[in-house]
């Protein structure tokens, strides 16, 4: 999700909490955990029906200082982000490897600069060898959200001209995840779909 | 690695480090490092190659208390580890999906106790889904290492009676890891034989 790692475009989200200091992790808004938490009890659904095994990589956090209080577990007191060296998810689908980026965006197009180029560079590799890779987008304000093949994406991304893609082009190249309830994000389905399984 | 979490295994080394307090990261210690590090190489060194895309995944933490000091980048102030979901490697190799769980014993035999249950049930969806999944073994005394399919794994662990498997018995039913150079830990030749890729 784009706002969970320190980036240039989250300033001002910390800024505005600047005064409410040490309070539950601020990254995080609560529209964009709607969708991860959502994603995650998809795949959660998805264990429990023996249907694939995919994963959230856990946030990378650089640990500086640990306590160890007596008698108590042992309490991380200083740490920070760090930038994922990977994706958000990945995991095993049907014998395939499958690995995806989850973003969301509030606009009527996806802003590149919401993607990190190394997370590209993950996916464009893990395709070239044979797995599952690509991007999932919620577009918050239509309520929709699309699957789009690496290799279609980078098609607009590998594009110096281009800084973002439309929500027209994403629709013609991509594939659409209905929003349901169990799962409420069924995007294995799109999945079958889009790459004939 | 097994003393990286807060298992009751390494009560003792908190303890030790209790009138040290707040140094860097104590869960770990040296000779745990050296193999986990070795291992993160050799997996660098495989991206490199463009011969797989096999990461660790972070340490999970859950995080309690971030500050967000003036002009600079948000602080975690209070955290605390978790126990993993899953297993601490995976990534694609020849299109097939690879998951594995690193550990490392002083022993002459490894202990079951030293991986989670959850861990080793995660390995069996794996593998019955298709996806190539194994224990890699350090032995430290002895300095060799071994990769144990976990269908051969749990001939053992699910027995009731057993706590533990010899070194003898694995050298029997896992594939040897030379330990060199460039990689360090060339365990993708052992996997290439192990499963006749």
């Amino acid at each position: 999700m784009k706002i969970k790692y320190p980036t240039p475009n989250v300033n001002k989200d910390i800024k505005l909490n600047q005064t409410n200091k040490t309070k539950v992790d601020q990254h995080f808004d609560h529209r964009g955990m709607v969708f991860e938490h959502a994603l995650n009890r998809s795949n959660e659904f998805y264990r429990n029906r023996d249907i694939a095994y995919i994963y959230k990589k856990p946030t990378p956090v650089q640990i500086v200082k640990v306590d160890y209080p007596k008698r108590s577990s042992a309490k991380i007191v200083e740490a920070y982000y760090q930038t994922p060296s990977t994706t958000d998810y990945n995991g095993i689908y049907k014998g395939h490897y499958i690995d995806y980026e989850a973003k969301e965006t509030n606009n009527k197009s996806f802003p590149f600069k919401n993607i990190f180029p190394h997370q590209i560079e993950h996916l464009k590799n893990v395709s070239r060898h044979g797995g599952i890779a690509f991007v999932i987008i919620f577009f918050k304000t239509l309520e929709r959200i699309f699957i789009i093949d690496i290799k279609e994406f980078i098609k607009y991304y590998d594009n110096p001209e281009r800084k973002s893609i439309t929500f027209e082009k994403i629709e013609e190249i991509g594939k659409e995840v209905k929003i349901g309830y169990t799962p409420e994000i069924d995007y294995l389905k799109a999945v079958n779909e889009l790459y004939n399984l």
